[in-house]
């Protein structure tokens, strides 16, 4: 008999997107057995709530227990990831993982349910992968445009808020704030140089050939995602001063024409997609109202006429929601349609 | 017998670039003999200081006088360029006009002195234009590239301070900053929207095909500076929480192959540029540090693999010294040392 409720554990339950996590499962009405939190020994002891009850945070531990669980959404530190991913599959659970740790295992689908729910077939190892926060929101724009008329190019920019980094970014920014307007002294902890009215062209670490880890990442998900393993794709990520959601300036070449308008339906009939494009009327996507919103909004679409078939947008998504919490529920809801 | 102290006009005194205008003229020891500064009835009457002595405000009326001006700086409106530049030309005034309204007709020489002081010879109408505060840093990095590689495409994304549209704008990120750390109301007045812990992608007015007017002066003004009238260019333009400095992410195409090291060279031996790269170690140009800069910032210098010829790299300059004030002085001391 199919199950109808489901033990779901959330693992970084007290970050940013272990938040949203709860909030989202709470708002879709998520069929709920249990819910089990994990946190570090900080938290252990406290409680979280979500849907009409309170669940008490355990200390994460290799103990465990994990059995029982049907799904586990990760989301703390690389490295908790790589020892606890593959134990929670061991035991039986099917892991949404939000980390890097094994976006680009062959044997691990990665997935954005609206773009390639096929790929969830192929997760044999129970572990599943969400991209990153960036491409999630690139990947739902590109998909219906590469169907359409087949994406030669993509050079992107992206403008990222400091809760990609996490809570502790978002306390930085505001405080880092406060101590400017009261002329104080600032302090850089998270971030190695002040992000307070200021642009940081770094996100992650950076690599031999002078690109970040983001970048790479935009490059590498993009291509598993479209299953395009050559699509030609760069990109420059600048961390910003937001405190929420992710702005990425698309500039898109394609094989065959595509004009802004036929661009704009395409990108209207795409579920999770909204086309927000009317700029003569200062109506074009903005962090600020994208912030708490599940879908991914896109405007400034118009031809780019330093190419024969350009285009250029500008999308704006909430990183911990579709470009994170979001999706990975979305994959367990998928998952269990698929069941 | 040459001249060795000039008249000098600035248009525009109580605004942003006006005061820098000042402050520059000081610290590089114009050869001034007078200094008329011209501004709203609101503000006559007040003084400003410059090289030691109390400059009184006059209000700017068409009747001037102007006779005896060399150089006029005009940084205030369209409008106000518009009337006064031909007015003080014709007075005999040699006219630096930071506005849009000159700068691309054909007997107008748009200067940025590094890159193409020579254009100063075709100024019969006697009015100068300088260009728009993302175009001049963009041409100073493209100007040695295109020179030892050929430029073929530039796709370009900027992230513009507040400081660009003027010191209100200054004022209202920090007001609505204050408001929000502080749970009180935002006032937009500057901007449509709230700039605050927010990304507009919009500068200037936009026009038919869906592009602001920013972005159409990057692409007119940088043919026009580089004199390849057929250049292609595209650019994507939005304003960030900063209060002072222009970054923009530029992707460049060249026609011969460029390594990053040989762009790295290319890019030290450019007067008024410094190359500021290493990433690894977190040193990158950002906002923050060029502020009261006059040099232009470039890093994030990478080869881009999506295509042949490809490099990434990433500008940073003060908008109001490169940007605007410094760069009209740069042209008034190239047209004394021609004389």
């Amino acid at each position: 008999m199919k199950k109808t409720r489901y033990t779901v554990a959330v693992i970084g339950a007290t970050g940013a997107v272990g938040r949203e996590s709860l909030e989202i499962l709470q708002e879709r009405k998520f069929p709920l057995e249990a819910l089990r939190l994990f946190a570090s020994k900080r938290s252990a002891g406290e409680s979280l709530p979500c849907q009409g009850r309170e669940w008490r945070i355990e200390e994460l531990t290799p103990g465990g227990p994990f059995e029982g669980i049907d799904f586990a959404f990760v989301s703390a530190t690389d490295a908790i990831s790589r020892e606890y991913g593959p134990r929670l599959a061991e035991a039986g659970v099917t892991v949404i993982d939000d980390s890097a740790v094994f976006r680009m295992d062959a044997d691990v689908p990665l997935v954005v349910p609206e773009v390639n729910a096929h790929a969830l077939a192929s997760a044999t190892r129970r572990i599943i992968a969400i991209p990153n926060c960036t491409t999630t929101p690139l990947v739902m724009v590109l998909k219906p445009i590469h169907d359409a008329a087949r994406v030669k190019r993509v050079v992107v920019t992206t403008f990222q808020s400091v809760s990609g980094t996490g809570a502790a970014a978002m306390d930085e920014l505001i405080e880092q704030t406060k101590a400017l307007l009261s002329f104080k002294e600032v302090k850089a902890e998270v971030y190695p140089h002040q992000i307070a009215f200021n642009c940081l062209p770094h996100v992650g670490s950076f690599g031999e050939g002078g690109e970040c880890s983001e970048e790479t990442k935009i490059v590498n998900e993009t291509r598993k995602i479209l299953e395009e393993p050559q699509m030609r794709v760069t990109a420059t990520t600048v961390r910003v001063p937001v405190l929420r959601c992710h702005s990425e300036a698309v500039n898109i070449e394609t094989e065959r024409p595509l004009t802004p308008n036929e661009a704009r339906a395409l990108l209207s009939a795409m579920p999770g997609v909204i086309v927000f494009d009317d700029p003569v009327r200062k109506l074009y996507p903005m962090p600020l109202d994208a912030a708490g919103k599940d879908e991914v909004f896109v405007g400034r679409i118009r031809e780019d006429r330093s190419i024969t078939n350009g285009l250029n947008l500008w999308i704006v998504s909430d990183n911990l929601r579709k470009g994170a919490a979001l999706n990975a529920v979305q994959i367990a809801e998928a998952i269990i349609a698929r069941a």
